[in-house]
């Protein structure tokens, strides 16, 4: 077996060390490499001072095959990458004239007249490998150094994934072919119970430096199940023991690797040919915002209406006046109500609403922020849910939108069963 | 006028450089650094390995007076960070007495019987200033290496910025009297205006090193312009450099520091007691989910509605069938239809819509994915802006939502104005 190559990421800009900004592009390229058997041994988050740049660069190519850099790649004065590492190459910055025509062609699309600081990105280091940056101005680029390689890319999360997902990695894979990196990697995520409830379902297959090795961890309210089988077979290896996480883990388990609980829900609405509604409160258009964040859903998705003030729930759901005097707007009844008339007003097969105190201010003893009404309309009858989320706001919005995408499933679920 | 001292910032763990875990102790301490006035320079992860914590730590000690470590201290196996600080101090570890006797207080108040691997956590480099974590077992400790100090911390986030507002920071502050840590920090944010246009209004203010000092980046199609000073006066010189920017860069600045452009938007609406509703197809709920993050929006935010199908369209908004059928869903007209429907319908003084291709698919040459048409209805009348953007999906999403956002702020202020 050949030995693992080693990589170091070094991110560029003030923003990181001044605390402004959390690196989020260093996360997102760790995995993959991990995925791909390469060893990432340090990442680092630097100023933009070109000697400090070099400096880090100059270590980092010692240790490393793979220097992958991001940030300083702009048009701006403050951004001082691509000089650095010519300084490390030790070669001059050269024009690409294809490069300057492409930022022209660019600027044109939008309408927009560029200024002469653009073509400051039209300058990389003699030799370098310019590659494609689909989604902005920035484009990345890749020098030899002794037996390194630094890989720069422009800092911008969408950007840096974008090129990253792309040439980059095409670069990396072959850069390494002939290298065996067998290694399989599977995420399976569960919604609606504890990440306890989960290790105890899956506490035998929880070893750790075992192989495949099952790993537990939470984001965002999901119980995300990792297994990870490394060497021949690891393919199979994952996926056998992704079965038994499948079984033992039932109707909570929403999907895998990429899924999203939104995605879910899209794809049995599609798959099925039904229609969806939605009438939200406290959420504000969370709900329907991810929802339409899956490409295609517009085959299902056909309405939204967010009747935040009492007057629109009347209005534009037909929520009788009368009912949310008596019962109050955040109750079981107005819940049922904003489903049921949102999916007969929009003739929907199925629909769900949300409504609740998200704070800071408008709680009482009786009704403290924090509580939340979901109400799903189906083909077969209605139901409302009780909920009570602690604060930050955003919080409460965010947990309820993902509760009420979570009973939708399984009432869809249900429905498709019968 | 003294050097400001500098810090560098060095995180042990696995986790961390496999990707599975985002750091956010590091922009947790570098935002406080940043307010006293340290000079953090880098900000590095690094994995669980005695001699690559050794180098990390030799290296920060020579440019850095303080190395802030954090994670490594717990009682297992692979938690080596005790050993590699007392290697760079070249001391032995000694064990504290008082801090075992802690350790069994402390896991009796569990109600948990301590293993023997426990008491490793009772051993620290020789010479070393012990500190209280009062949220864990693991306790926090400095260490003198030539001029610099390295200060070890748990790596559990929330004990982390326990002992850091604690103990550790007033270390820092004892060692750090007499000498003048005065620092002041602002961000502007514009909306609407390219980096390379700022960076032309501000060039003579963007000079490395000086001080104040001028930085800029980009953040989600904003523009932030960071302006630091520090040494006596700091804040007044921010300040000055501050109404500088402000009047270069005009109505593109919504606000400052924790400012975003919804709480600009919900500010201008509550101060001069105005209702809002909104009208959204592509953004799919997005406008309405940002307005509503803002606490207290409830006062003037009354209704959005997600009109995804024609049907909707003309159903909850009144936009006439027929205009649909001759300009397209995407269409100036619809935009402007949608504006006025949901304004009428919902008795709102402002209304914004939005309607657009969000892609990836139902794009044509005529309407290619990312063209989108905004619409701003007010008491004055109402205005439709076209807009082409890139994709993906999501960014279509929300820069349609932002500038929406952004023209309906510059048509509340020309109203005010008026």
């Amino acid at each position: 077996m050949h030995e693992r190559p080693r990589a170091q990421i070094v991110n560029v800009g003030d923003e990181l060390t001044s605390g402004e900004v959390t690196d989020t592009n260093g996360p997102f390229m760790a995995a993959w490499l991990r995925e791909v058997g390469i060893e990432l041994v340090s990442l680092q988050s630097i100023r933009d001072r070109k000697e400090e740049i070099v400096e880090a660069l100059r270590r980092a190519v010692s240790t490393a095959k793979f220097v992958l850099v991001s940030g300083g790649l702009g048009p701006t004065e403050d951004d001082r990458t691509r000089e650095a590492i010519a300084a490390v190459a030790g070669v001059e910055l050269v024009e690409h004239p294809e490069i300057r025509q492409k930022l022209l062609d660019f600027f044109a699309r939008m309408g927009r007249k560029p200024l002469e600081a653009t073509f400051r990105q039209a300058f990389f280091p003699a030799g370098a490998t310019v590659m494609e940056n689909p989604v902005g101005s920035a484009a990345p680029f890749a020098v030899n150094v002794a037996d390194s390689v630094i890989i720069a890319m422009p800092g911008v999360p969408n950007e840096l994934r974008t090129v990253f997902a792309g040439a980059v990695r095409e670069l990396i894979q072959r850069i390494t072919d002939g290298v065996k990196l067998e290694a399989a990697f599977d995420i399976y995520k569960a919604y609606g119970i504890s990440e306890s409830e989960v290790n105890e379902k899956l506490v035998d297959l929880i070893v750790e430096g075992s192989n495949p090795e099952v790993r537990l961890t939470v984001h965002d309210g999901e119980v995300w199940i990792h297994v990870s089988a490394h060497g021949k077979g690891a393919r199979e290896l994952s996926s056998a023991t992704g079965r038994v996480v499948a079984s033992r883990i039932g109707e909570f388990l929403f999907g895998q690797n990429d899924d999203t609980l939104p995605k879910a829900v899209a794809s049995l609405l599609t798959e099925n040919g039904l229609k969806l509604s939605v009438a939200e409160s406290c959420t504000g258009g969370l709900v329907g915002h991810l929802l339409t964040d899956v490409p295609g859903v517009s085959a299902s998705f056909l309405a939204d209406v967010v009747a935040y003030s009492n007057e629109a729930k009347t209005d534009l759901l037909g929520v009788d006046a009368k009912l949310i005097a008596r019962e109050g707007a955040v109750s079981e009844a107005v819940a049922l109500a904003m489903a049921q008339g949102i999916r007969q007003r929009s003739k929907s097969d199925f629909a769900v609403s949300v409504t609740g105190i998200a704070g800071p201010s408008g709680g009482t003893p009786q009704k403290p922020v924090g509580l939340v009404y979901i109400g799903v309309a189906t083909p077969q009858g209605s139901t409302a849910h009780k909920l009570q989320m602690r604060p930050p706001r955003e919080l409460i919005k965010f947990r309820s939108a993902m509760t009420a995408l979570n009973l939708l499933r399984k009432a869809i679920l249900k429905h498709i069963q019968e």
